[in-house]
């Protein structure tokens, strides 16, 4: 059960009558994800006082848990000792995600802020460009050198567990600070206390370099159902390691950001209600207005095919039909590709098998689809030729469509461009265009115009 | 870095000469999930016989990567001996996943292969609904008294250490099996070892109920960042837990069907290359057919209006202009919102902060994009009233669409409907409906028709 939904009434109450020392025993008992839930939809000065109620370890584990504009507003109402406080007490990956989102000149005061471990620290991630290994790790973890026993091995993790983000997982690492190994605590405390670390250790780890894409960290996280990965650099020294919770946020992000551009909108850094009104709508105009330059191509073709429209105005009742069913077999088969490279299900060497396969289903939809056409457009009470135009016209449209959306997703990955962006709204734009010219070709043909 | 894609020349090689005495030697020191991987591309009777190769833990673990239908045809290859071993073998949950796919009369068969405990479970876990709690979660934790040492903990986790899936996380049971508290290994291993585990133990865990749908427990975990979460029955006995690794590949198949429900398609349970071509095109068939359908309406509209269409041709040059851009404009605003409600992002009593914010952008939007379809249109050269029709069209349409795709899914979410159905291709066919009304009336009214 999630307890702040049961003590709501309960602490709104005590806030309205600014009963701070009882709030003070509420909050000790409550977790630090719910402390920052709570902590949005109270308003300032409150919020600062309230947040100075909890203990220090409850503090810097409530912030690290509030969304980044929340603790980029919440800075601005700290002294500069709390400032201090706060981002030192940050785990590394946390303190990266905030300054990723503050103005340069404000991440360069806070450096200073820092003591000069952290600073160093800061620095380094700071530098790795962002989503990749490098910048999303942390470096606060266990390394143990091999020659040491399981018993002396759990002592050292027993003293330095407080700094270290994990201590199931260790690192075995040679002189030179290269990976060797990595021994989990389960290991060890299985293993006779004497058995040395070399031993028990897995000496051929699967880790990732600190340039690698935090995509494929999460494929690799996911496929393996690691607790935390090492992450070296290009010396091949361990110098960070990404841990299980901050990967489940990524991979939230990352179908976020699909769902995003498969809607034809960039992606968007920060939650809905964070983000300003203007850059929302900018960020949603711009695509629009793309893809209305790109659909003006359909205006044209009517244009060009004005006289068959003349002649049998008809014809226009079935633009939509034609066109919406064009786009929904798109979307289909292209999110079906889109989704799969995602997840691995389909790679880019699939494409002739997938595309033999589509080839398939797009003549079992389309030949059902038309005989459904017919029916339709001759209850328009158009006539049984029109009927048949249309049925024709709808029939290659969705094939063409189909074989369109599943094939496009593959040429924008092999060119290194998203996928995701061959998706909903630019499929039915494409396939508009392949879609009226099917339609009024078959038209004139059929028709006799 | 993945072993398997180094090696998988040399392992060729070694199949291909049938020298399985190196192939077995190349096996043990490769990971179970890249097994599992390889052998989906071997044929059989290559394939069982490499699988024969295993050690039985391994064998056990890379049976538990397969893909459920990859299983099921090694199942029909297998001796009796061979199928016992294996499914008892096996964890409950990944039991679970398996016998979901398989036949009843498969599963009734398997059942008694089991032994009596394992038989128990998984006829419990089989009997919880399909994606709630229940039926994923696994039996093998650790649980302990309150009253014992955290020295007597350790030693207790040490011994049990093989049956569970986790050792890191120990649940704290009272004398009729109800959950009383949750204790880490971390925290008994810092602890003084004659400390008593009530005295470290967390005494107000969260939980989730066996009914509780696989999408909360997915949800709650990712806010606490738990490695495991406890499952207790209506009676609040605890009879299992969640793991981090299998709630990571729920969020996938949670977000898979997201893409396929917004594509306009129901959700498929396995991966494209396992599914049938007959189900997987019925499946696009029945909701192209349901749009088209709808859609009808919209060449209802454009009948009726078509008077209007045969004095002035020239409008039909933009219904593609006006269906799409609305489509693309309630595309977005659906997309947010139901992604949003999704990850918590956005809640059902946000609605009216958010659909007051839409219309600020819906303004914003369909004002710019007025302008551009203006100067578009008359670029067609149609004349300025023709193009001004178009540009006030327009506007509304977006307008109106994205206020649409904005309430669609609250209206869902508030009925009980999943959101994601309110997307792409279902917005779209609705908006096409509006849209043309609106153009036509302005048509109507402007060019006095």
């Amino acid at each position: 059960m999630e307890m702040r939904r049961l003590l709501m009434p309960e602490i709104d109450e005590v806030i309205r009558q600014k009963d701070w020392k009882t709030l003070k025993g509420i909050l000790v008992e409550l977790e630090s994800q719910d402390i920052a839930e709570m902590l949005e939809d109270i308003p300032y000065p409150e919020k600062v006082i309230i947040f100075r109620l909890l203990s220090k370890e409850q503090a810097n584990e409530t912030f690290s848990y509030m969304e980044s504009d929340e603790q980029e507003e919440m800075l601005h109402h700290f002294s500069k000792n709390e400032i201090k406080d706060i981002i030192n007490g940050m785990d590394p990956d946390d303190r990266n995600d905030l300054f990723d989102e503050l103005p340069a000149g404000l991440v360069k005061k806070y450096l200073e802020f820092l003591t000069p471990d952290e600073r160093e620290v800061a620095a380094l991630l700071l530098n790795y460009p962002e989503h990749s290994a490098g910048h999303i790790m942390t470096t606060d973890f266990i390394e143990l050198y091999e020659d040491i026993t399981a018993d002396e091995a759990i002592n050292y993790i027993r003293k330095n567990a407080k700094e270290s983000e994990t201590i199931y997982i260790s690192y075995v690492i040679g002189h030179h600070r290269e990976l060797v190994g990595v021994v989990s605590l389960k290991d060890l405390i299985l293993a006779k206390p004497e058995v040395i670390v070399k031993e028990i250790m897995d000496d051929n780890p699967i880790y990732v370099n600190t340039m690698d894409d935090q995509e494929n960290v999460a494929n690799l996280m996911k496929k393996y159902d690691f607790l935390a990965i090492p992450v070296v650099d290009s010396d091949g020294r361990l110098v960070g390691i990404v841990t299980f919770d901050d990967i489940m946020d990524i991979i939230e992000d990352e179908n976020t950001e699909d769902f995003q551009k498969m809607a034809a909108m960039s992606p968007m850094e920060m939650p809905y209600f964070s983000l300003n009104t203007i850059k929302l709508a900018w960020n949603r105009f711009i695509w629009i207005f793309v893809l209305i330059v790109l659909e003006s191509i359909s205006g044209n073709i009517i244009q060009r095919y004005q006289d068959v429209l003349k002649v049998v105005v008809a014809l226009a009742i079935f633009i939509p039909m034609i066109t919406d069913t064009g786009g929904n077999a798109g979307t289909q088969s292209s999110t079906i590709v889109i989704r799969g490279l995602a997840t691995g299900d389909i790679e880019l060497k699939d494409i002739f098998r997938l595309i033999l396969r589509e080839l398939l289903i797009g003549i079992l939809i389309a030949s059902a689809i038309g005989i459904v056409a017919f029916v339709r457009a001759y209850l328009f009470h158009v006539g049984s030729l029109i009927a048949l135009t249309v049925a024709i016209a709808i029939l290659i449209t969705i094939f063409v469509s189909n074989l369109t959306g599943a094939f496009l997703p593959f040429l924008f990955k092999s060119l290194k461009v998203d996928p995701a962006i061959a998706a909903g709204p630019f499929i039915t734009t494409i396939v508009d265009i392949t879609g009226l010219v099917i339609y009024f070709e078959v038209a004139k043909r059929l028709l006799h115009i």
